[in-house]
């Protein structure tokens, strides 16, 4: 997806948040506005926002010395993802169709979110997910391709977000490879988040090499591009990953919540609805 | 007022709004975020925000050519406002209190501001300022200040508004000098809009020589400091005039409506509030 000019106010918003987020130093902050605003014409508009995600958090550690300013706020939300997992299995199990309602589990993680700019509480957030209808849900093509896929290629988004993904891996029972970010961005899953979740228990961790909180394939490292390459099915959860995938010809399947308008836009969606969408489907069927 | 750290991106935000006002040209208005992103540095903490307001609409005038993108919209304020004149005249008449009511007029005209992300329409927003309760109200302070004062200086703030600034400065009863900007910045009034106001059939019209959007002393003209300096009562409208004189220990009673978060913490109200404040009020009597 193309950044739109209504992204970069939003990308100055999420630098201020950030910078909050790791200093109470007015003088530093205000010092990293002032990078990050000179920093908005090294963007055009023909790259993805997460490219400028990437030059907010590469300023911020440079400013503020601190690597992962969202650490303790990850633990916190695997712990309560965790929390919820045992609850969300026996949902499952009472579920007519296990399938589509894992899928509204793992959507329903997606609102873990530190990258925007809107609380969430994700007990409450879970049930109206679970219960809300798609806007875009094409299950019949994601049924087909995962009959026929022998691996898949799942491209996970945030940490917290990433125990919901157990629960949709454990449903596919199909061999499954987690993909995480090449380094920790904003609230992004890393390899060590998805130890902490449980996902070493039902899916092989690569990273994509990806430092960017999206899958930026300029960015990525060559043994995913190798397997992005080759999958049979990819599922691609979150914003980020649609940012940075919503051309590819590839068999992606983009799981997420539509959190902000510009990118509902883009989808043709509204904001806050949740959809399963092919990437394979022609503009037109789209 | 100090320009807080919320302001930063609500300054881009303006810049992109002002900047789609002023053209179609993506590129035009890329370069103009561009642009402004690298003058968020050109401003300190210690300066109030529409400081900052002054450089977005530099900025607009030398990458558009546009000297005044709101011009048909000011116009067309004024010519809305018109058509309720006579109607308010009416319920000023059968006012118990004339004069509060002429204040919560003048108040009800601020919403017409398009520097604000705010949509309005005034008849509604009309309707709602004149029963909504004041949050603070230093009415008793005014009427005292009124009735020693030989002469009104009344600091105008958007076109439109004026033609409500006009319903109190008739009710003021007293001779008044109306104050407008330098030139023309967003949807400020400037001398062109005070004179379809007909607010040169009410009051002496002089221009601040402030090209900012808010009297900021610094930028004013003699004649107008020399006024400010001796008058015995100054009304000034709107958040620009507040953001500007709000540590003056002038006579001034600032009359707005709250409209932005960060203005409404500042003098310690909430967002939406109606205000009557005195700023001879010693900070613990605020």
């Amino acid at each position: 997806m193309k950044t739109y000019l209504q992204c970069i106010p939003c990308f100055v918003k999420q630098a201020l948040r950030a910078g909050q987020m790791s200093t109470n130093d007015e003088n530093k902050i205000k010092a990293l506005m002032d990078r990050i605003g000179c920093r908005i014409k090294d963007i055009t508009l023909e790259q993805t926002p997460p490219e400028m995600g990437l030059i907010i958090y590469d300023e911020i550690r440079k400013i503020t010395g601190i690597e992962d300013p969202y650490k303790n706020e990850k633990k916190a939300h695997i712990e309560e993802a965790k929390r919820l997992y045992p609850e969300l299995k026996k949902k499952l199990q009472s579920s007519e169709d296990p399938l589509l309602m894992a899928i509204r589990i793992a959507i329903a993680g997606n609102v873990m979110d530190l990258g925007m700019d809107k609380k969430f509480h994700i007990e409450n957030d879970l049930e109206h997910i679970l219960q809300r209808d798609f806007a875009i849900c094409d299950i019949d093509e994601f049924r087909d391709k995962l009959n026929k896929a022998e691996h898949i290629l799942y491209l996970g988004d945030n940490a917290g977000e990433s125990v919901f993904d157990k629960i949709l891996i454990e449903t596919l029972a199909k061999p499954v490879t987690y993909v995480v970010r090449g380094r920790a961005i904003i609230n992004d899953v890393t390899e060590e988040d998805a130890i902490d979740s449980g996902l070493d228990e039902v899916a092989e961790i690569i990273s994509s090499g990806s430092p960017a909180p999206a899958t930026i394939l300029d960015l990525c490292n060559e043994d995913f591009l190798k397997r992005f390459e080759q999958a049979d099915m990819i599922i691609s959860k979150g914003q980020g990953n649609y940012e940075g995938l919503s051309e590819t010809d590839k068999p992606v399947f983009f799981l997420l919540k539509a959190k902000c308008p510009v990118i509902a836009g883009d989808i043709g969606v509204d904001e806050d609805d949740i959809v399963l969408l092919s990437a394979q489907k022609t503009p037109m069927e789209k």
